[in-house]
């Protein structure tokens, strides 16, 4: 097993074996790409200029002093290989270039703990999708009872929508809570205030690499060439907000003002050791979709809430991204199949992923089952929906053995309404019985 | 009443009332901001270097040289207004600045015909309404029956949803036909192959000056604020694709494979005088949605089919944006409400805009009563939907006493599907009855 002249325990998310890319910021300077080792951020303009990535083809192009990922990634798999495995020779225990170099060392590394984390790309567009099986039906189930779970379309195509791009944030951002209009069952007007269902969603996001022109499809047999790497996500929804709104045209500011993602995108190449089967998909898929190559990755998730009376979080979803039932590449052939054009940078996330088990959904709306069977947590805590304060953390990680590829973590807090906005307490002002 | 020393006739689009800005490209050189004026491009790039824009607050910024208009949106109305009042001054026919200086007009004014318009913005987030009320019923009736025509939520809010901005692309650009996933009433299951269905929307569109900070919603009273200038969009869809898609999560590929926008973004200042009251209201709107102001303006909008055979273009529809139930600050103030930020350059678009009377119909579904009676043209001509080789345009002005206000035109012909996916008919290979 390779090893790094960086030592990290074996439960550290960020081995040699991982090497994820970021954009970090040290106060006063600006900000540039690096990858995590350990507990460092190796600060990857400084390899540059040192010439350490020559011959990658991706050397001297101003590509990791840049503010952002979009650089890197809209070159190709082939160049994101070579940089990866550089960094891996480099960071090798046994080798000298890096670990003998005092002053490349004290210039480019940097304790974690002591950078600011910045989003990785500029994201042009933002996907979402509505992947997961169990969840699909769990929604349905609330929403339309159990004979009519699933919509007629849902086991032949990845329902999808577009996003809100301006509104994505990076882990630690505080979050508040959304105002809107909703209608309460028991009232016969809409009224306006406070959103009183705010939720989480577990999920996973991809960066686009390359993308393609318009009007030209990404096959399945290439989609996967078209990711950069993933991320956590977590989709925060206006669940009252939402099922006031949602008729026709689907979720808008039950969504849009705010979707949080982990800083660290992990390449799709440290993940292939962890490549697996997906569910079997029945009824088959159109050709379009279909691929014989295992698609789905074993990447074990957990959400962790945090309430302001509490002394530590408590864990309240156990999952995996291995459970989606369409895989990332299939989303990506969907996507592309009409002419859609996607471009670098671009981000497409894959809706709540929640597993077979009741601890393993990835929402409060399925967790409390609508909000009718709470969670409790210690100190007589429970929970039915998001309150102010409650400080809301996912991460994620590939067990490998004696290794781990990580994630790092999506985390965030609720604040309550902006103050200027804010109505004296949470009712609703405008109630009209 | 003002005129220019460039003279245009009255049905002329571009009189020194209007002064719209975009971005064009002469062959061989960079692209730039220009406004237009008769039948010509005046470069804004030479006249701010010849020192004619200062004291606008907008000089000397490399805002006219750029590549998009974004820099000049970040910027806010009482420069935009400074701007336009000096352009109007330096056009004057009384003005001999520009008008006598023969190196200064050999080098700023470009005949419209010798220049590509491109992109007037970098798109960052594109979101779509659905504010037309004789719209939404008339799909209504048709998907749901006259009872249940309007959703409960739509006289409430203006319902919005987030649409495709990679894919917003200038007149003038062909579509090809999208290929997808769709459900015949008479298979049971979906079929892949050519939109069968294939349709315009008639909308009209505004990009977003200085825009927001997330958390920070726009008042109803400073939206138009927000408004740095309006085009006209062709919200291009496929019916049969969005029948089979759009539940639960809205449109996605039946909207995403393309929008068209004109190129030349007529200030909000230049339709002030067309400024008047928009449809009553009733039930009165929620507080935040809420003023007294005239929000609506009088534009008219034609839609013109000419088919592959045909001589001349049909006019198929005659419109108006006044007919639109929730006004662009309504829409603003909505979409900003639960905290979204929205961008410079972000593009807001009305839906499908359909009036009271059955030519006044924004889209062939309504035109057509969902392809059941089709539309006759000369030459024996008719149309249920597009069809390839069909050239739709979409035009649009203010008109006032002895002028035009007028947005130009978006124009597109359809092209067949993409031959490397092509179908080798306009069948569905994959059927299974």
């Amino acid at each position: 097993m390779k090893h790094s002249f960086i030592t990290t325990k074996t439960d550290s998310h960020f081995p040699i074996q991982n090497l994820p890319y970021g954009i970090f910021q040290i106060k006063g300077q600006s900000p540039r790409v690096g990858t995590a080792i350990g507990d460092y951020v190796l600060d990857l303009s400084v390899i540059d200029k040192a010439g350490l990535l020559d011959g990658t083809g991706a050397e001297a192009k101003n590509i990791f002093s840049a503010t952002s990922l979009n650089r890197f990634m809209a070159l190709r798999r082939p160049v994101w290989s070579a940089v990866r495995s550089k960094l891996q020779y480099l960071l090798d225990a046994d080798t000298p270039d890096i670990r003998d170099n005092s002053a490349l060392r004290s210039k480019g590394f940097h304790l974690m703990e002591d950078v600011e984390m910045l989003l990785p790309a500029e994201i042009g567009d933002y996907t979402d999708f509505y992947a997961s099986k169990e969840h699909a039906t769990n929604v349905g189930i609330m929403f339309r009872g159990k004979e009519n779970a699933l919509m007629p379309n849902w086991t032949h195509l990845p329902v999808g929508y577009h996003g809100r791009a301006s509104s994505v944030v990076i882990s630690g951002t505080d979050i508040h809570r959304p105002q809107g209009q909703m209608k309460p069952v028991d009232v016969s007007l809409p009224v306006f205030g406070p959103c009183l269902q705010l939720d989480f969603e577990l999920e996973m996001g991809w960066f686009i690499g390359p993308g393609n022109e318009m009007g030209q499809p990404v096959s399945i047999k290439n989609a996967e060439d078209q990711i950069f790497g993933l991320v956590l996500v977590n989709d925060w929804s206006a669940r009252d907000i939402q099922a006031w709104e949602y008729q026709p045209l689907g979720p808008f500011l039950a969504k849009n003002f705010a979707t949080s993602i982990s800083p660290w995108v992990v390449p799709l190449d440290a993940l292939e050791p962890f490549r697996t089967a997906g569910p079997k998909q029945d009824p088959a898929p159109l050709p379009y979709l279909q691929t014989t190559k295992a698609s789905a990755f074993d990447i074990n998730l957990e959400v962790s809430l945090q309430g302001e009376g509490m002394a530590v979080p408590h864990r309240i979803t156990i999952s995996n991204f291995r459970y989606l039932y369409w895989s990332m590449a299939q989303q990506i052939a969907h996507h592309t199949v009409g002419g859609c054009n996607l471009r670098p940078g671009d981000l497409l996330a894959s809706g709540t992923i929640s597993g077979p088990e009741k601890e393993s959904r990835g929402s409060l709306l399925e967790l409390t089952w609508r909000g009718t069977e709470p969670i409790h947590m210690e100190n007589e805590e429970k929970r039915v929906w998001l309150e102010d304060g409650d400080q809301l953390t996912i991460t994620g990680w590939c067990q490998g053995e004696g290794y781990r590829v990580g994630f790092g973590e999506v985390t965030s807090r609720v604040l309550p309404v902006e103050h200027h906005h804010q109505t004296k307490q949470l009712i609703h002002p405008y109630i009209k019985k």
